[in-house]
């Protein structure tokens, strides 16, 4: 029991949060406390409406308001590339690299017999349905270089190369700026699998 | 610009909490979407409720949704014995120690004159009114172990003394189960001066 009903209750929410334990729980109430009460209102309203609004574009999978999301929408990206990644959270990261003018499908997932996720838990079929209709020529795999990720790049590859479609994974080694020094053995050894010759 | 306006939203309403940075907040935001509709209206409702019905207790300034707060109304509680605390946040503190029966008074802060922080910025004419009424016979000052909570102390023990009051101090030393070797300097300075005898 902390101070009031309305407390344990907000830091209960608070703690619901992943990565959000009953320390940072505590200070984040304490924090709520000292705002404006207009703003706890807007975070309120935030919370509610971004659950509300935000649907699955029905195109790629991505999230958006719309029918379909802004990438799906944008005439300048290139159609016969689709970079197909396991969440939408990773899309930013691959935008912010600046190197992709394709588009996007999202698995929502990785297959994981164990976790009971095949490929209709996925948006395997969905995927398939688009990659009939024939426009895109090239599909990169950017699921998590783990072992769910990996197996659900084998799966797509098998699946899709029959479709005439060129199947490429997104390249492993060491990550840019770190030290040689510190990389684990399977990156270690990704790094030299994809070793490329210096022209 | 991420997916969508509303997921925007949200991520910079997170994003205004202490501690969360960028990305722990499009995690959050990721997180809430995969929630039930009815979860994050209940957490909406928590936010707006605690900041709206929370106050301070009028007798010791901790926090409340009553006139006055838990430990005030407790008649098992001694009022002779007064802990002086810096935020609420410090009462489940020492109450988790099992250590004090006494009464809190909560400060809202520490004396500051960089930041134009005096007496009555702090709750400390309404401790000097507390006081007068006699009853508190110990106080024990339990700021924080840094310049502007001893400041505050050593203002209050000259404050408080005069009204015939025992005002003491927490402890300092090195923390229980800690390594001497990894002590601090001002630890351990504060651990020799705070030293005693053993019987």
């Amino acid at each position: 029991m902390l101070f009031s009903p309305a407390l344990n209750r907000l830091a209960e929410a608070f703690r619901r949060l992943p990565g959000i334990g009953p320390k940072t729980a505590l200070r984040l109430v304490f924090y709520v406390l000292s705002m404006d009460e207009e703003a706890v209102e807007d975070m309120a309203r935030a919370l509610v409406e971004a659950r509300r609004r935000v649907r699955q574009c029905v195109c790629c999978r991505n999230l958006t308001e719309e029918e379909t999301c802004s990438i799906c929408r944008d005439p300048r990206r290139d159609a016969s590339v689709l970079c197909v990644v396991q969440e939408p959270r990773d899309i930013p990261v691959i935008e912010k690299s600046g190197e992709f003018r394709g588009r996007y499908f999202v698995l929502h997932g990785a297959l994981s017999p164990m976790e009971g996720r095949g490929p209709a838990e996925l948006k395997i079929p969905l995927l398939l349905q688009l990659l009939a209709k024939g426009e895109v020529k090239e599909m990169i795999i950017a699921t998590n270089p783990n072992v769910e990720g990996d197996a659900t790049a084998y799966y797509l590859a098998e699946t899709v190369r029959p479709l005439g479609v060129k199947v490429m994974r997104i390249g492993f080694g060491l990550p840019v700026g770190g030290d040689l020094e510190y990389a684990d053995e399977l990156t270690m050894k990704r790094a030299l699998e994809s070793r490329r010759e210096m022209l």
